[in-house]
């Protein structure tokens, strides 16, 4: 899990549970024009990052969400619209919204279509999504189903073979229940690192390993700075991750009816930092599996990894962790979180 | 596209039509104990990979096949049962015969339960896939429809993190049409390489690139016989690489109720080669997509590509080229099939 790190090496400034930063964070997306279930979702999304050490998706993000909001570029009341034109496939129309809210008010009637069909499909379209995407998928698998979720981004990845960037860091996330255990679940960009990485690299002043990108002449370079200043991502695992990345492209953009990430367009509005996209989520139920049920062959699928010397697996330790500490956040964070709260930012 | 090599500089000796080589292996399968629709089907399978250059999947394979036949390991007329216990999820038993007859025994099915429900699943378990997955998936999309197609294998891959073999090859294949061209499809081993392509290596003396495998000590080796004999592949592209791998692990024996990779056990039958394991299928039909519609949004993915600099896309080559040209095969390859094909081998 790029971006995670041990939390009290890090962070030692001020502690706050998880639901306290959860309660400070929807209080800057209220003020900054969220209704109150946005601002909730995206409170609970950054919180929980955070808590989880996924820095990249943790309060760091605020700057950009604030930022996104006043420029104009997102509704953070948008009402979303939803419709099934078959029992299996569910549209939603974020309406220029965050992605999350969008999908919470459709989950119900999703999770209910893939109980009934086996297998169901969600396309949400016009959507925005600048959160982690594993909170989107672990509670399919808290209730015994798996779920797979694609979103695309924003052109800074530059296809296999190709010369200029074309693919988002298009993510993809996995859960699926574990009998016993915590589920298994995976959440990571297509390109070689989370652009949030990237960014927080570019602030610590630090090189990144070779390989990750290059700067704007198309030359490789290890330096992050270089890499968003005109330069571009590149998708992880050579041609096949690539693949992977054009799927994600063209799937999500596709099946929702939305934009490719080459379309988005902030020029009109300052401070636009969420790409206007799409997501979508593949959901299974597995009690329809044969044999010896899904779950029960997941347990000894662990087993084995174990045996084979992993000494965890996707999903475990934020699992195991959760809501067991305080996070700690530096001063200067903690001071800036809660000026915005208050307006004075 | 692992194993493609232009045809004529490769193979010379004897000059034979796709459809005559597939006759051709049709009688080599029937004689080795397949009823008539799984050698056909696997004739076909054949037959198009060595036409497509996929050379890993062609001819090279029916030495395996006959000595998998032989040991008694599969059985080559088995009749494949089909259930379906929700309205999207088909089941289907291939009772250890090969996976492509009892899919396409259950194909028609699967089709309109895709169109009525808008995503539709195939689970087939205790089955046998030893040839390309495209020829799988890629009839989705000339019908209109975008298809999904995992499969796990034997042992021969090392998860990131662990020290020994327990995912599959585990491929992946994608099919998606696109308005007025190819569709877009790949496939391709989730590991480093395709076993098939590492074999062709050996046999030819050849060493691969680093960061394929390692050998029998878990010591990385560019030597494919040292991988082969003992040894092991790794994921593509690191722990990102090997996530996608386990979920396909995951998926395939927990959805289908089949064997994991690590629980084939050829022991008891000198000369079998193909995994007694399980595919899946995941169907959608994208006429329910919103906006300007899959198909025409495809297109324009594919005329972006192409502004980019990419020449081709996955898929393109192989559907261009379909039915054009004889496929060239050498004399000792072509004296080999008539011997199978006559019981003189």
């Amino acid at each position: 899990m790029t971006g995670e790190q041990a939390l009290d090496t890090q962070r030692t400034g001020q502690r706050i549970t998880e639901c306290d930063l959860a309660f400070l964070l929807a209080r800057i997306f209220r003020r900054n024009g969220c209704s109150e279930r946005t601002a909730t979702v995206l409170a609970a999304n950054c919180a929980s990052a955070e808590a989880a050490g996924s820095l990249s998706h943790g309060i760091f993000r605020i700057d950009g969400y604030v930022s996104t909001l006043r420029s104009g570029w997102v509704d953070g009341a948008a009402e979303p619209q939803i419709e099934a034109p078959a029992p299996g496939y569910l549209r939603v129309d974020a309406r220029n919204g965050f992605a999350q809210p969008a999908f919470l008010q459709a989950r119900e009637d999703f999770v209910a279509r893939i109980r009934a069909n086996g297998i169901a499909f969600m396309a949400i379209k016009d959507s925005h999504h600048f959160g982690a995407l594993w909170p989107d998928v672990t509670p399919f698998a808290e209730e015994g189903l798996i779920a797979l979720s694609l979103v695309n981004s924003f052109a800074c990845s530059i296809p296999a073979g190709a010369e200029k960037p074309l693919f988002g860091t298009n993510p993809i996330a996995f859960a699926a229940p574990i009998e016993g255990s915590a589920p298994l679940v995976f959440d990571f960009a297509t390109t070689s690192m989370a652009n949030g990485d990237v960014q927080i690299a570019a602030r610590a002043g630090r090189m990144l390993p070779p390989g990750m990108g290059v700067d704007s002449n198309g030359t490789p370079t290890c330096n992050p700075k270089e890499i968003l200043d005109g330069g571009s991502l590149v998708p992880f695992g050579g041609h096949k991750g690539s693949a992977i990345s054009m799927m994600i492209e063209l799937m999500v953009a596709g099946l929702t009816g939305g934009q490719f990430s080459f379309e988005v367009d902030w020029s009109a509005h300052p401070g636009a930092q969420t790409p206007r996209t799409g997501q979508i989520f593949i959901g299974i139920d597995p009690e329809f599996s044969g044999g010896a049920g899904f779950v029960e062959k997941a347990g000894e699928f662990i087993s084995r990894l174990s045996d084979a010397g992993l000494t965890t697996y996707p999903g475990y330790r934020r699992w195991k962790g959760r809501g067991t500490q305080d996070i700690g956040i530096s001063t200067e964070d903690y001071r800036r979180l809660n000026e915005y709260a208050q307006g004075e930012l």
